[in-house]
């Protein structure tokens, strides 16, 4: 783990860029001190999210927690993947002709967490050698299948907020049946691309004894400001750590 | 509208028992200030009912606001109803047999709004000239079908805390589409009496911009204690008050 980068943001904040091996990330902390570790989930694309997932860090450090994220394989500057890329366009493509997807997200997103989540467990043991950061840790995000594949084979994730949606491949269902943690679910109720019905059996199929599922007005992006509010207190009870 | 008792509890909370006409009820206030009134829904049977009635109470006190309740229509130390009597009874049998209920719901809700939203107005103008109690005025709990019509009929109420049920007759759910306010809306998910589906029908089909679905696992009593906290976040975005 090699840091690259390094600034001070104005609510004192420390934001540093790293890479491990090819893969870049990005480590927020508070200017002194220690947190339990956050790992910020993202569709890919790291540059292009960098001011959505560093307001959402931003808001947990400011809670007594670091925050972290890694780029997806595949994306932003890493390699393309040329299966990978043409599955994603025949999404968009069955997407907007409201055809049925489940193949097309079993090809894209099966193959997706079976690397991203060998690359997340190796920036958990990198990251939590830091001093600044502690576990027990959290996952806070989409992708939500590498969020439950994360929850099913790590045991340093403790606690879990995953944003509903239906782009769990099938094949994963009983993996979800298989999670045990905590978990915060968000659902948005009118989500464009997101199957409801979908989502609700997502949220009943999960093993976890305590889940909650808030579904909130509005598309993808619309998530009321309040629930980062909301999924910090939630983080607060399980990782232990109070604001 | 007149007081019946008057006591100071260990918080600092004061309970005052009341009476409207034949109407008993419970007011919560601070020792001294006022705040913005949530009146607080329950099954009936307000003595029963009292301690988490209570404890609801005195957490939304603690918050800035003042709550209060009264009596339903045929519950409590009020003179029955034996239609209600019978349909209740009715509802039992269903319920524990499985078999629909809508016709019987429809019977027994039905009258008990009529009679009892007046009711929740008429206490809402005593309440209300009452220097401690201010508005705007938030409706929290169940009857949720009280909280409906409440919703649509009276604009004193500004946002509305409703426990998610199936009990709502069918003839109501258009009503629901008229409800604009601000709703945060409760719902366990294993809940006994209360059918899942309806339940999620019933919030897709609230009019209002802003709703909010919570759902948690476990039966009808088994809402988690941050929800009061949650709550009573809502109700201080919208009843413009802060902790």
């Amino acid at each position: 783990m090699r840091f690259t980068s390094d600034q001070r943001l104005d609510d004192g904040v420390v934001e540093r860029g790293f890479t491990l091996g090819e893969i870049p990330g990005i480590l927020w902390t508070p200017e002194s001190g220690s947190g339990p570790l956050i790992l910020m989930g993202h569709p890919g694309g790291v540059d292009g999210m960098s001011p959505r997932l560093a307001s959402r860090a931003r808001l947990s450090v400011g809670q007594g927690f670091t925050a972290a994220t890694i780029e997806l394989p595949g994306s932003g500057d890493r390699p393309r993947s040329a299966e990978a890329d043409e599955a994603r366009a025949e999404l968009r493509r069955a997407l907007a002709a409201g055809e049925p997807v489940d193949e097309i997200v079993e090809r894209l997103v099966s193959p997706l967490v079976d690397q991203a989540v060998p690359e997340w467990q190796a920036a958990l043991d990198a990251l939590l050698s830091l001093p600044e950061v502690d576990g027990p840790v959290g996952y806070s995000g989409g992708v939500i299948a590498i969020g439950i594949r994360l929850a099913v084979v790590e045991p340093r994730i403790a606690a879990a907020v995953l944003f509903a949606g239906s782009f769990v491949p099938r094949s994963m269902f009983d993996e979800a049946r298989r999670v045990a943690i905590p978990l915060h679910v968000l659902l948005q109720w009118d989500d464009e691309g997101n199957d409801r019905e979908q989502s609700l059996e997502l949220f009943d199929a999960f093993g976890s004894e305590e889940k909650s599922l808030h579904a909130n007005m509005g598309g993808h992006t619309g998530v009321p400001p309040w629930e980062g509010d909301s999924a910090n207190r939630f983080f607060a009870r399980h990782l232990r750590r109070t604001a």
